[in-house]
């Protein structure tokens, strides 16, 4: 009996010729850009491969549903207690690496090269020989040490950084070179830059707070393209504002668009980059749905399930 | 018989630090941070270890001279025919090449993650959700391939680019996928970027002139950490002007500092970075100087040795 894909995305288009290029078998396909948008016959559909926020939309209707491939990393518009969990739900991993290495090591050179310095006295016409920094031999705190934090410490190896990694209890990533978990001030003590890459879940809510904050030394630089809830923002807006820490590079934030009035517009040392540092691009997801589509026609477990309870 | 070692630099307190600190045999040190400070008995001296447009300034009064070691890797200011030759003349290399990889990659991601327009965006209070690009999968051409040259292949690779390479007749860097000899526009068809790091000698002289710039995508962005001389500057400002060229990052020109009403100073795309992207730090040269002394004792050859006529 031939599954009947739905796909929902702003990128419906381009997700439907990469997955018609891949020539599945048993699989009828209808797709839209909106959840409004979604044909009634639609509603057929077992398989859906969507955006969380455009899939917990259609939720309700989808009578047969049997598996959801999120193109997204975060899932967290599906883990409402309050929405049906009957079927399997699988996100995008392994794709994230290595945009997340270039947004977060694009962010590190450029304060160890002075970029926004060097800009500004070029634009007042002014010949700057300051000499930059060097990420060598500079300290890396990866909070979460997953799929991407394991490409983020590759990439720190690679720049002759120390890397410092923050886990429950993983051990297993060779480019970490210090493990820690639960002592958070241990963590943080010497480091240079703290990245957070933690999911969202009740473990990690505010993990960034005045606590943790306190332990960085002063010339530290925090870079948050990870989930906007690990961070208390008021305790870090404090931070800023006082100098008891160098900047911060966020990505992320606990309501997005971040509200207008909010004190990061205005405080110093932020760089706010408005939730883009790892897009998920077509080319990227649609071969992990199309990996997975040919294990469930054979009958083999979906990769990257998500746990509905843990979060992730 | 004892060595008298004259250092001569802007840094000569740290190189003196460095090199006491290694405990070399036979060896008695003078040091000075400008020519003026050179006292006379320095003029003993029969190893310099010093920036080359110091050491020229006192180069006529050194009557016992053998051996001088360059703090830099350029030694133009040594190379001038009117200038004496009759010693051996090494320069810094083999230091340079994670400098230079976190410069021009540090500006490369710049360009891809938008960081000048994402800053812009925030200073305006808007939240700027644009995609940025990626250096996965763009084509990287590396105009000479020494050990600099390497080194940014290698961290190329690490972000999984394309590699081209440009050399008189060398292929020995397992990092670069093409190589090219001589044929200056299949090297640059369908570069994204082109990193000119080859030495200033006679051959290089305005490399990359009109003919090369014309034969790059008009998407193609310049860096030059390398040697001013090698670019036709005139050729290269009209063709960002003109909109068939996307940027160029310069570090060094024919005429430093940039003269105040250099064009540079007022063309579109242009980053200046005011010759910082490959410091010596004496951390870094001292241990050059320190194993040369150590071979010279040794009555071994010394490394890195430049020859006055190729210019490196």
């Amino acid at each position: 009996m031939p599954h009947q894909l739905l796909i929902l995305s702003r990128n419906a288009d381009a997700y439907r010729e990469l997955v018609e290029a891949a020539r599945l078998p048993d699989l009828r396909i209808t797709s839209a850009a909106t959840a409004s948008a979604v044909e009634p016959a639609a509603a057929a559909a077992d398989v859906v491969l969507g955006e969380p926020s455009l899939v917990r939309e259609v939720l309700p209707h989808l009578g047969n549903l049997q598996w959801v491939q999120a193109t997204w990393a975060g899932v967290e518009p599906l883990l409402d207690p309050a929405l049906r969990r009957n079927y399997t739900l699988t996100n995008a991993r392994g794709v994230f690496g290595s945009l997340m290495s270039e947004y977060v090591f694009g962010y590190l050179l450029a304060y160890e090269r002075k970029i926004f310095e060097k800009r500004a006295s070029q634009l007042a016409g002014k010949w700057d020989p300051a000499h930059p920094g060097s990420l060598r031999g500079k300290r890396i705190g990866l909070l979460g040490v997953g799929s991407i934090g394991a490409a983020l410490a590759r990439t720190a190896k690679h720049f002759d950084m120390h890397v410092k990694g923050y886990t429950r209890g993983s051990r297993d990533c060779p480019d970490v070179d210090e493990y820690f978990h639960g002592d958070r001030a241990a963590f943080a003590a010497e480091l240079d830059y703290l990245v957070s890459i933690v999911p969202n879940t009740a473990a990690t809510v505010r993990l960034v707070d005045a606590t943790l904050l306190a332990a960085l030394p002063p010339r530290a630089v925090f870079v948050n393209p990870g989930r906007g809830h690990v961070v208390d923002e008021a305790a870090l807006a404090d931070a800023l504002q006082s100098g008891r820490l160098a900047g911060a590079v966020l990505d992320v934030f606990q309501q997005e668009p971040l509200p207008p009035d909010h004190v990061f517009w205005r405080t110093p040392n932020v760089l706010i980059t408005s939730h883009t540092a790892a897009i998920s691009f077509p080319k990227d997801i649609a071969p992990v749905f199309i990996e997975n589509y040919r294990r469930l026609v054979a009958g083999e477990p979906l990769k990257y399930r998500v746990d509905f309870e843990a979060g992730y």
